[in-house]
Order: structure tokens, then C-alpha cells, then sequence
């Protein structure tokens, strides 16, 4: 489903609707959103949303943008992370909008996902 | 209209639909869309349209990210470029996207926006 722009950019409408994978080939859900730092204009997160119907109890995972690679074979995003795991991630609802400039919340998010925790 | 998630962090669904100003506060048009570096994930270009009607006949203005600031007094992006200076700059339509991969293409945007041509 995915039209990709060029092997080195992407439209943020684009990544948008993107299904994300585990490395098992799992489906885990797709990307609903790009978070950036509005300075540095840094992609930071990408929202993933899995379940609900209609956007009734859909939840909300953000995922540190460097814990995603994309896989041109599933045309999608691959995140290494179970769907056990992905169960005690970090996770918000629709009406729970975590607070992003909380350090510790992106450090919480970092270390999760198996990245290095600045 | 602008819902801004935070002074630090904003989605890219918030950035799209954004107004963009001059320095002289004249409505040059909105965001349309993010080009993003695939890998690095930084925010290259915002994507400006502008005129036509429904889709026919408009223009699309890549701004570097580095060449907006973000005023909350308009709620909107301020790029320092006059209406006449927008006439000349690189643009395209709908159906001739550039090639984001081209050095030279950025460089001519950065040095049109009076920014570091690297």
C-alpha cells in the first residue's frame, strides 16, 4: 500500500497509515502520526495505533523513531519487539496524550525499545 | 487553528494545514506536507501550497524546515520571503514532484532561503 517517495525521503502523509511488523512478520498495528521536536525538526516518535473500531479503544504506542526500520519486502515498518512485549509497552488512549516534553517519559520510551538511554 | 501539542513537540498532523506568513505577516498559504529524511529522520522540507481551487492548478513551495519559525501570535510558520521573492522560488505542481534526492535541488532551496548551502 505504501508509495514511497525515493529510497531516502518520505512524506510524513505518507508514513502515515504505514503498517508496522514485528521480526517475526507479525502485524502490530500502523503508524497514526509523527511526533517532531518543533526546533529541531527531529522525528522523534512514531504513533503507533492498534485495536479499537471507529477509534473506540484504540490505543496509542509510541515508538522511539530509530527502533523502526523500514522493510521493503512487507512494505512496512519493523519494530523488534514481541507482541508480549508490545503489551507492557508504553501506552496511552485517545484521550490520554502523554506529556512528550516529560525527559523521563522519553527515556522510559528509549530504553523499552532497546536504545541507548541519553 | 493550531492545536500545538507543546512549546517543544508537535505532530505532523498538527504542522499540516498550518498557515505560513512573511515577516511582514501577508499570507503566503499553508503546510501541506513533511519530507522527511527516511533513515535520519529529520524534517528537510515543509511542503507550502498556495492558489488553485480544489486541487487544480495549485503550487507547491518546498521550504527548508530551518528557513520557518513557528509565531504563536498568527498561529502560524513565518518564512522571511517576500510575495515577489515567492514568485521566483523553486516550486512545482501536483503532478511533478522533484526529485528530493538531487544535491543540487537542495542546495538551490537552501540558498534560495538565504540558508548554509552545504
Amino acid at each position: 500500500m505504501q508509495e514511497v517517495l525515493s529510497h531516502d525521503h518520505i512524506r510524513a502523509t505518507t508514513v502515515r497509515g504505514t503498517d508496522v511488523y514485528n521480526g517475526e512478520g507479525e502485524h502490530l498495528g500502523h503508524i497514526d502520526d509523527i511526533v517532531l521536536g518543533k526546533q529541531s525538526g527531529h522525528a522523534e516518535y512514531a504513533i503507533m495505533s492498534f485495536g479499537g473500531f471507529l477509534g473506540m479503544g484504540e490505543k496509542y504506542h509510541p515508538l522511539p523513531w530509530q527502533s523502526l526500520s523500514y522493510d521493503p519486502g512487507l512494505c512496512g515498518y519493523v519494530v523488534n519487539v514481541s507482541r508480549d512485549q508490545l503489551e507492557g509497552a508504553p501506552s496511552y488512549a485517545a484521550e490520554e496524550e502523554p506529556d512528550w516534553n516529560d525527559p523521563a517519559y522519553g527515556r522510559r520510551l528509549q530504553g523499552y525499545y532497546g536504545l541507548p538511554v541519553i
